[in-house]
């Protein structure tokens, strides 16, 4: 075929694409890709020069990716793209944690370490935070082993693979929940802070003139044998961007009080003198969907 | 706002946008960016795996880019984004020479040269083929002075900066009409080609079951004073893949014999041998827009 209009070019795309594709889930894909894709191109009539600077921002956004930073979930994420795929997958059912974004700073491997050890790896004087609690199934009966990843924003807003003075897998760790389901360590609060904005998705925040902070948040990943994978935050209360969220990711339910607390027994307990800080939270996973 | 579902997550994340973008226009494409994103998201109920894989293709796609590649042109051609919004651009008018993609392969700056001299800047020992014609207005009256951009590949079907032994600038060059508005030049006739298949775009046509050919073809741009500029491309008569183009850029009114040529007085004004090949085209120009 030759000659393609404005007018018959989406359904000859879309029957070229779905006359070859074998697949049938790449095929219910692409065609529902190129068919929005069009729609948006016809729906604003995009310029010539809108469509090069796209190009030129989709690009400027792959080459400010590398192993420490993730620019296109970055853009996902503020787009509110990752909170949508995040809602199909996990809507919320009443029963077990609710979900939200991984983000762009998860990272892979964080040290293996002991059930109320630190994840400080440096002294910024901070008044030190327990985190501790319970993982449990959707009936409340505690899950030994599952494993609890950890990992958060220093006070200085930044994670430790954006901040080149923190120590290596600072404010990151992995725990392994005790017989009785339990789990602690020692942290610090979170603190709000400003998502990356030197790169092509700071320049489309400016653009339409929004934030890009985010409220204080800590984020755990859990998995265990038989149970869905649980990728979530515990936000802090009281935080002045829980209802302005650049990435959309505020959950009610996710929002917990770190209280200042004058246990003293609690205190000898994890090393810590009073008062301290204390997040008590427990998780709730999701039996595995049947395969 | 808080607790974002699939239901409302959409209408949020617009509204929130559209609040805080001043600019008219980039509030109507942002808008309609974010509702197609999410429709096709919720259309197609993309898992987090599959978002994952389209992050990650997104990346590469990124990283491939460079001064000599530009991937995310080629993911466009390839979905036909690129010819709709050239024909949203350029509408068939029946006036002046239609217009199609630009592609990946364009580079600015090439040499510019005198009317009837070579573009080859190496000997392949290919037939040599002569193109000349007119630049024109709509109404046939010639435009003297008008820049005549033209780029190609070789023989083997890569162009100069895909290839690491072409010399530089091989098969491009910059013209400029005479008084008649004429232009000239000596080059090759061009071959069918796959576009570059070895990048996250291969994997794409791979995955869907299409070829990644393209009919042979010359590539055009002209620009002149007063008028719209012209990006388009002389496509070879006969060549097998004129109606399976791989970036859907075909039209009829711009396939064109490349004929063998007898004619000794022409191949001695431009120092050839017969036979030779001989194109004749005449571009005809668009007025450009009042502002």
């Amino acid at each position: 075929m030759r000659d393609y209009t404005a007018d018959n070019i989406t359904e000859a795309v879309v029957k070229e694409y779905a006359s070859k594709t074998s697949d049938p889930r790449m095929q219910r894909i692409i065609t529902s890709l190129i068919t929005h894709m069009h729609a948006f191109v016809k729906d604003v009539e995009l310029t010539e020069a809108e469509w090069f600077a796209g190009i030129q921002f989709l690009t400027d956004t792959g080459k400010m990716c590398d192993d420490k930073r993730q620019e296109f979930i970055l853009l996902s994420d503020t787009l509110g793209v990752s909170m949508l795929v995040d809602a199909l997958s996990h809507p919320k059912t009443g029963l077990g944690t609710e979900s939200t974004v991984l983000g762009p700073f998860y990272v892979e491997d964080a040290p293996e370490q002991k059930n109320g050890s630190s994840i400080i790896r440096r002294d910024l004087s901070a008044r030190p935070t327990l985190m501790r609690g319970k993982v449990t199934n959707a009936e409340g009966a505690p899950i030994a082993g599952a494993r609890v990843d950890v990992w958060q924003t220093s006070a200085n807003g930044l994670y430790d693979i954006q901040d080149k003075d923190a120590p290596e897998w600072n404010l990151r760790g992995r725990f392994t929940t005790e017989e009785d389901g339990s789990y602690a360590l020692i942290s610090e609060t979170p603190v709000s802070y400003s998502i990356p904005t030197d790169g092509p998705v700071g320049r489309m925040l400016d653009a339409t003139g929004r934030h890009g902070m985010r409220p204080a948040h800590v984020h755990f990943m859990l998995s265990a044998d038989g149970y869905r994978p649980l990728t979530t935050h515990i936000f802090v209360k009281g935080d002045a961007y829980l209802d302005s969220d650049a990435v959309f990711a505020t959950k009610d339910s996710l929002v917990a009080d770190f209280k200042e607390c004058e246990d003293a027994t609690l205190a000898e307990r994890y090393g810590l003198t009073t008062p301290f800080t204390l997040l008590e939270y427990d998780f709730g996973l999701m039996p595995a969907a049947h395969s």
